[in-house]
């Protein structure tokens, strides 16, 4: 399992790990692929230089990237308390019936942070500065291309760019911008994802892009087996997220995800939903008693972003301190039916290289 | 590209195509692949009759199959005239108005039909007698397993027994039914279709049905490095039926079909919506004026099946008279995107051929 984008980033198999916790993103380098740490939840650039930090220690001498929240065009920047007050008290009233109704207590007084200022432009640049400082190997942005002067830097520190692409003339602008590496993401990922599936939306990407990037696959990616399809259809490798939710590491990060765990393990490939509810823009959730409480007659249609998640923020805490696996708020993909057990990362990777071999092997004897 | 589907049916590539045209159906039979003529189309059992001698003689002597849509347990029989009872005013109106806001005219006097009965259970079943008497291969259905009697009449004479999944719980049905052959449909996919992507879905059918039965793939296939990627996934063989849609036999059936395959041939991936305005059940169509006239406010929803159907049987008639592309009504998947000129379908085939030689090389590279 082995491709010229394994050279491009020093890495054993193409397989590239999106994920929120640290543990599961050092281990996955650990074992040969490139863990790509998200950093959305840090609002303060000291405690993601200081994660980072771990992540140089704990990882071996091998590659990993970071992964920011940074639109092309700065937008205007605006204060939590500024942007709530645009929020409509018919919104506000449903979110707080609809978490009495689903049994969902209030948090303790003082428990509510501060929220996520992760997608503010100036965070997300903190965010680039810190970590050009370290032995990063890729910066991924999920907003598109990154401003020029980001890709610029980078590429002064040997460091590749990646943006997410879900129609072939997004990936045209990326590659166009200075963009090293486009991810293909079909419609079955988790997270904000558009309407094209894997199976049409690679093959096109790669077309598109031709010689003047890389194209890795993301969306429905859990198996050896997928893996090969992806590198059949054209991909250099896999950009996978949602299966590294139910790993052993991803606790050691997120202590208290054990009632999300659950809900994902026991969830299938239909218990899925692609709301606005999350963000205002259409992201692939677990299906729970929250998403469907948002498709019942009398709802309220989803605010814009960053509005929904402002209305929402409290909520997704109340949600989590619950316990409860039936209101979960959880993106992730459909390859959640492949998600049955909580596993070590090291365990997954093997088996994805074994699983990929056999692929192979069926494959050749159809020739 | 070969695999033991392709004993099963005595063909020699894995590739079954479906199609409401004798013409594409015979020329794929003729290209070595299996073409599925599609029987919904045929009112009178004496005028299929015609047709399938035309394919005994026209095939050079090679398999072909049937597609009928008969439910698995018998429905009510109701004649058109009762059922037209049920339809309320309103949605009358709206496709009145639509059409005339839309600037598709009335059809001359006389000249609207009989509209399309093969989706009476007692049509269906006349199709299965008449074509058990021809020198068919397969019978495949797309509304979930045929009736118990109608698969043994099937076996006793040594024909196959195809239906579509959209869920792997649908595909256990079908096998423990008695069906051979299980075509996992993914949501890229024209027509009814599910909600799970192929690259998800695929591989799971493949797992769920084991040694029960023969898998091959649908929705998303229009090269050979999809039937590839399918073939990787565990699938024998590829259920493709979109991509002959713009192919020139296709007009030597439907001659006045210019217009929706020059519609198809401009279209992307992006191009399709799925919807319920079509039959009353969720299915992709080519997205045009018509298709968003129907997501407007004040839109009604659309009716059960198989009420929107007879709703808007006249509507398709006078749009399909029109010769305006904009307006097409027209099922057809997400690989719409790949089909870009109207060409013969020995042509195709060949290439799908070379496609799929060059992507086995491709992913052998990666060992």
């Amino acid at each position: 399992m082995r491709t010229p984008l394994c050279e491009d980033l020093g890495i054993q198999y193409p397989v590239i790990a999106f994920t929120p916790s640290e543990h599961v993103a050092a281990a996955v380098s650990r074992a040969g692929g490139l863990g790509v740490l998200g950093c959305v939840r840090f609002n303060d650039p000291a405690e993601l230089d200081a994660v980072l930090d771990w992540m140089d220690a704990n990882t071996d001498g091998r590659p990993y990237g970071v992964d920011i929240v940074m639109p092309n065009k700065v937008p205007t920047e605006g204060s939590a308390g500024d942007l709530t007050e645009l929020i409509p008290a018919e919104h506000r009233a449903f979110v707080e019936r609809t978490l009495r109704e689903l049994g969902v207590p209030e948090l303790p007084d003082g428990a509510a942070g501060a929220g996520v200022l992760g997608w503010l432009h100036s965070v997300a640049r903190s965010h680039v500065d810190v970590a050009l400082k370290h032995r990063i190997a890729l910066i991924a942005n999920a907003l598109g291309s990154p401003p020029k002067d980001v890709i610029d830097a980078a590429h002064e520190h040997g460091v590749k760019v990646a943006a997410l692409a879900g129609r072939a003339k997004h990936a045209r602008a990326h590659v166009d911008n200075g963009v090293d590496i486009v991810i293909a993401q079909g419609y079955e990922a988790g997270g904000h994802t558009g309407e094209i599936g894997s199976m049409v939306l690679l093959p096109e990407i790669v077309d598109e892009v031709g010689d003047d990037g890389t194209v890795v696959a993301a969306g429905g990616i859990g198996s050896g087996r997928q893996i090969a399809a992806a590198l059949t259809l054209g991909a250099e490798g896999v950009w996978m997220g949602s299966y590294w939710l139910t790993t052993t590491e991803y606790l050691e990060t997120h202590t208290k995800s054990q009632t999300m765990q659950d809900a994902l393990v026991a969830a299938t490939s239909a218990d899925t939903v692609r709301t606005r509810i999350f963000s205002g823009k259409p992201a692939r959730l677990l299906k729970t008693r929250w998403t469907e409480a948002w498709e019942q007659p009398g709802a309220p249609s989803a605010l814009p972003m960053p509005l929904q998640n402002l209305l929402v923020g409290e909520a997704h805490s109340r949600i989590h301190a619950s316990g409860d696996p039936s209101v979960v708020a959880m993106p992730v993909g459909q390859i959640v039916g492949r998600m049955n057990a909580v596993r070590p990362v090291a365990e997954i990777m093997a088996e994805l290289v074994g699983e990929f071999e056999d692929a192979v092997d069926r494959l050749n004897l159809a020739r």
